[in-house]
């Protein structure tokens, strides 16, 4: 697997869904093209997904939102008969290296997580339509909806057939939606999770794995009646779409990425990348109306677009990269005021897409699984948003008083009042909360500095930074925590940061990420899994699994 | 490492740890002898422990809860000059197998657990004087105390160094105390996770890694006061303590363990294993008096004893027996009898502690990584405490009606108000709070059916079992039922009932159990770790692992 993932996409260039725009009503179909795999090797029967499959359904939410604002339900639905979604393809995961894999499912997760918060970040409402089998990742899709319905004929099931059929977790989700979203009793998830079948009609609904079930003769009116209902029962904000028009990128031939206001540059010895972010040249624009003229290219978009393209490209293309260091080049005050126009005007549907959009950013930023480390240099413009990945970061430094030969402005760090309410991580709190859980009055101090430019000594005292240095230690400091951290065991910087990130609460996010992924992650490493008697490479052969008995 | 590892001891039997006792104050010593290792193959250098030491520090916990109740301060310390405790034998982990690995984690976070507990539940306050160099696993016994003092001089500090130098994660407990207990800020956290040589003196005050500091010529005095005014303030109801003496215990040739109130009978070939607990004969204690001067033989304590045993042995011993079987036998008004004197008197030390000690095994059932199962047959005792275990299973089964030859009395669970209050779980709700999430209500109603018979139909109409079944089906549902377990992947078993088994809120508990302790077990498969040149092989050898650089 070893060409190049593109994330990005649009609707010329679907191979496996359609949507039909109706008014306040999308019309989402699943309609996989089984001959259309990422890579070689397998079909995508019954609509079944790779990620290629789900790039592509990514897109379509992304673009929902800001091409479509109009639309205040949307009904997620099979185009084949028969079969809703089969889950995830056995062959691809079966030859999928585990970092493919892994990544993989972390990607799916966050597809999953935004649609799911559609409807409390931009009251666009999930309905999933159930017809024919939903299995796996079909049901897991279902369960990210936010109702399902559910026909009931003899052969409209959901079920989560993992752990019987594949020897592996339903991990995209499943298992933690099960007990924490749709609250099934402990009793009957277990029950439900162990048999291939899965469950139909009246128990689906008894059992709370949907919330409707409809006989298979009104199904497709009571949808359309459903959605009808959730349409007008919502208060979205609503105005004319933007495009989202294709990213301005260029790949180098050593492996950097050029954006307009983003580059990825790799030193693949030191196996790490540089992500730097400039910000807006240009003054912020004058108005919404100003802003919605200026669309995709408006720098608030244009930057989160980019900066989460290049997460997705390092995720999955460079793995051997273990360490991402972020800097910032630029005003400081035009990244501030850039994000003032939309702070002020939240409750105009745009801008507040573009802070979610941002808020997702900064999750991706949480869950990417490398070492990500921010240098404050001279020059930069950590404020508000960008002031965000410092915290987001496992530690940062940051250059103090004047550097030989460096004229640019001092480096420095300034608040604003999206870091504190507008950005929250999974854990549900801000990242300044979550670094000062012991000590919260710090966070209400840091708000009497909101607008000011904090040069390092301040930051430092604020706590806001890891190490402030001067001239003569700020290479060796650097270079040496470089080295340093790209000697460890890349797993082992994975545990650590999956559990020293998320101090504090947990969410049902946190917990899919943290618990069901972890133990998820540890299957695909077991033989009786993915051995070669094992119960994925077995699948479709007639032959079961082979599985050493040992509990562990 | 196949001999039978055993779960019970005593002081006089102790190698590696001493306690003296000075009125309020318990001095507790650990001082390895590195020749009394519990296998062969390694040295118990440096303080350094492995399960034996582990089985010897819970039944000081245990013991001075029970036998030294007047004990209002533990001060953990070292025996040894120089070094408190070096961790986890390194050695022992390299060679040993991966289930015993986790189980071996397992049952020292369970320890950890207790005494850091010990404070909340009965007011023993657990004080950790540090002196010399305490590093990984003994700066997780630190962690879990509830003061730590290190005394400040050139060679004393506190480390996490498993992951620059073992590629592995500060997993019993480690991480998550640390961004949770201690609130570390989370840059801070990830140096001081990354340098292995720890942190001293006034840093590690500031960064919040320690309670005190204290210049090394006035430490031991400090120690003292500190523990006399800890002592001082507390509430702690006291008494005179009873004598934990040791089990009836008989192991058969064909596995069956039996104890006076539990009965293990195992079935290789279909991989189960059975534990009959039975209900008390004698009436209950008319008072605490007698209770006490029955001591370790009343049946609440003897019962609570044995049942820890037979899962701690189950769990190290008979790792291929994946399902585990709960039935009862006796007299459900005499188990609430017996159940209702502690509650009465639960103000009582000793009430407390049997309580407290039920909770703990209750834990330790939830925490068994084995399917598990219930039996509601026909003479059984599901009442109170011995009901608590239907809601601690993955499912349940309940005999309806009455059966062909069989005169025993109607299979009925009977509640008490113990189930609504005095044996939450990990995540801190109840088990029938966590049963019924979805309907609180649920739980409510109940209540108004504490101290009735329910008998099969009406405890299904409740919810609070998973099936009953007349006669007609009860023996073949079971049967398919075990014999489907039996054939799962038991990794996947593991996976999904980690997951189904809490949901609801996490706490720090159910984090470490669920998100470290899954990473932890993730890194213990991969190569980089485990491997022949993986970090844990090589230790001691000079050799740095060799990593594969892929990030996951």
């Amino acid at each position: 697997m070893s060409k190049r993932i593109d994330f990005q996409t649009d609707p010329s260039k679907y191979r496996h869904w359609r949507v039909e725009y109706d008014g306040d009503v999308a019309n989402l179909y699943m309609d996989v093209d089984e001959n259309a795999g990422l890579f070689d090797g397998y079909k995508l029967k019954l609509n079944s997904y790779d990620l290629g499959v789900d790039i592509e359904l990514a897109d379509v939410v992304q673009r929902m939102r800001f091409e479509h604002p109009e639309v205040k339900v949307v009904v997620m639905q099979s185009g084949k008969d028969n079969v809703f979604c089969a889950g995830a393809n056995i062959r691809m995961l079966g030859g999928a290296e585990h970092a493919h894999k892994v990544n993989f499912c972390k990607f799916t997760n966050e597809t999953r997580n935004t649609f799911e918060a559609a409807e409390a970040d931009s009251g666009q409402k999930y309905i999933c339509a159930v017809k024919g089998a939903c299995a796996g990742g079909g049901y897991e899709l279902a369960l990210a909806c936010n109702h399902i319905m559910l026909t009931d004929d003899s052969t409209s099931s959901v079920a989560l057939p993992e752990v019987p059929l594949l020897a592996v977790l339903p991990g995209t989700g499943g298992l933690t939606r099960v007990t924490d979203k749709r609250k099934v009793r402990r009793d009957r998830a277990d029950v439900f999770c162990s048999i291939e079948e899965g469950v139909k009609g009246k128990r689906a609904l008894d059992w709370r794995l949907v919330d409707e079930v409809i006989p298979n003769s009104k199904f497709d009116e009571a949808v359309v009646e459903r959605a009808k209902e959730f349409a007008a029962a919502s208060g979205k904000a609503t105005g004319e779409g933007i495009e989202l028009k294709p990213l301005d990128r260029t790949f180098g031939d050593d492996g950097s990425v050029t954006y307009s206001t983003v580059e990825v540059t790799l030193d693949r010895d030191a196996r790490t990348a540089t992500i730097l972010i400039r910000g807006p040249e240009e003054d912020a624009p004058a108005s919404m109306d100003e802003f919605h003229a200026q669309g995709a290219e408006a720098w608030m978009l244009r930057a989160a677009r980019e900066l989460d393209d290049a997460l997705l490209h390092l995720r999955l293309n460079e793995m051997e990269l273990g360490l991402l260091t972020f800097t910032t080049q630029g005003d400081p005050e035009k990244v501030a005021a850039h994000e003032k126009l939309m702070l002020d005007n939240a409750e105009h549907w745009l801008a507040n897409e573009v802070l979610e959009y941002w808020k997702r950013v900064m999750k991706r930023i949480d869950m990417t699984s490398r070492s990500l480390v921010a240098l404050v240099e001279h020059g930069s413009c950590f404020a508000g948003v960008l002031a965000e990945i410092l915290w987001a970061v496992d530690r940062s430094y940051m250059m103090e008083d004047e550097f030989e030969g460096d004229n640019r402005p001092l480096a420095g760090i300034t608040l604003t009042e999206a870091n504190f309410g507008r950005y929250p991580m999974g854990n549900d709190l801000t990242r300044l909360q979550t670094r000062f859980l012991a000590e919260p009055e710090a966070v209400e101090k840091l708000k009497s500095h909101i607008g000011e430019k904090l040069e390092a000594e301040e930051a430092d005292e604020l706590g806001l930074v890891t190490y402030i240095l001067d001239d003569i230690d700020w290479e060796d400091e650097v270079r040496i925590f470089a080295e340093e951290r790209a000697s460890f065991s890349p797993d082992a910087m994975t545990g650590m940061e999956a559990n020293l990130r998320f101090a504090g609460p947990e969410t049902m996010e946190t917990r899919i990420f943290g618990r069901l992924t972890a133990w998820q992650n540890w299957i695909f490493q077991r033989p009786n899994a993915v051995g070669e008697a094992g119960a994925l490479q077995r699948y479709g052969s007639g032959q079961r699994g082979e599985y050493n008995m040992q509990r562990v």
